[in-house]
């Protein structure tokens, strides 16, 4: 039997490439999606549909409670507006959630152990790194330092695309010959795809400078 | 005003004489219970009467889905019988919660940032150290190395008892002059305390030590 690995999976672009890469190393994956009340839930839909297509094991853990300590993002707040334009604007710092890739790995660390997976693969990236200060690569390291005396089993947390940018990330995909139809990034959870958020932004670059259209549909296109 | 900091309240002996520290040291505690599916709600009871009487500003967070994660504790599962005896014994690794510290602290980390709070305390102490890997120094300090990185905002997690017993915790508290029949350590969680799982044994010493008589009711005597 192949090693088990824990995939923290959003539906996005970033973990589906993360969950794909842990596939063709012969890991098996279990996707583990955190609904931490998120505006919209198609990211999950999409998180759901693509796991069942692979017959990958799944979960999706409801941890909104937590929003009743960390509130005040407008990624969990509706009452805050998702700010558009370029993720290294000022404005959004706004979609910072406090403390959120910590919380959410300590909870995929605990699964690993309660599976016996040894690692927890997720997809922070460079293009993060400025404006959210828990996707950068001391971050990940300290995480690991922890991870490594927090529990009877060492779990490790691997990153790997911790150096890379969203369209480095992309790149990797295309040539494994992935489908990114199958993956939603919008804030806004509408029928089609705003264009506008930081997201759909950040996605459009990566596809323009691998020279490609992105697959999915986008409203006033 | 004075300082806000978070308590990781249980409504146990270590959290209360905690709770009890940070108001001597002229902090303004917010406490936070954690409802993460214990067998029994008494603690939680407990802990909100004494916030409510000291007019503490307190939390109780539900966070039991995490169950389907990490499940396979005693404490959590009621299918596993809660082991009686000393915490030494091998039989009270079964009340090992997978990654148990790393998640609640986590969460306090996420509330201290939105409170704007620098301090989570916390009531880790030596004799859990030989069965829980995430009760030892080692692991406050990996903690805290990740704690400084993760949020524009550093947080520390302090431990005031992370190098003494429970006899000292309770020598500490009596010192202040608190009254331990407002805290609740029994496992389970019928109306007397059982006086013989784990923690009514390492409850009972820590009287013991100190040559008094715990004030709470056990059953058969």
């Amino acid at each position: 039997m192949s090693k088990k690995v824990v995939v923290i999976y959003s539906g996005g672009m970033d973990s589906f490439t993360v969950l794909h890469k842990a596939m063709q190393q012969g890991l098996t994956p279990y996707a583990l999606t955190f609904d931490y009340g998120q505006r919209h839930i198609k990211e999950i839909e999409v998180a759901r549909e693509v796991c069942e297509e692979l017959g990958v094991h799944h979960k999706v853990i409801d941890i909104s409670a937590i929003n009743q300590l960390i509130g005040g993002s407008s990624l969990t707040d509706s009452s805050i507006d998702v700010a558009q334009g370029h993720y290294q604007q000022e404005s959004m710092k706004s979609t910072v959630v406090p403390n959120r890739n910590m919380i959410l790995l300590s909870l995929a660390i605990g699964y690993a152990v309660s599976l016996g997976a040894e690692q927890v693969y997720y997809g922070a990236h460079s293009g993060d790194h400025e404006i959210y200060p828990d996707c950068r690569p001391i971050f990940v390291e300290k995480m690991n330092d922890v991870a490594a005396v927090a529990n009877y089993e060492k779990v490790e947390i691997f990153s790997p695309y911790l150096n890379n940018n969203k369209s480095g990330i992309l790149k990797d995909g295309l040539a494994m010959g992935l489908d990114y139809s199958k993956t939603w990034t919008c804030y806004n959870g509408r029928e089609k795809a705003c264009g506008k958020c930081g997201s759909c932004v950040e996605r459009l670059e990566a596809f323009a400078a691998n020279g490609l259209k992105d697959p999915i549909a986008y409203e006033d296109t």
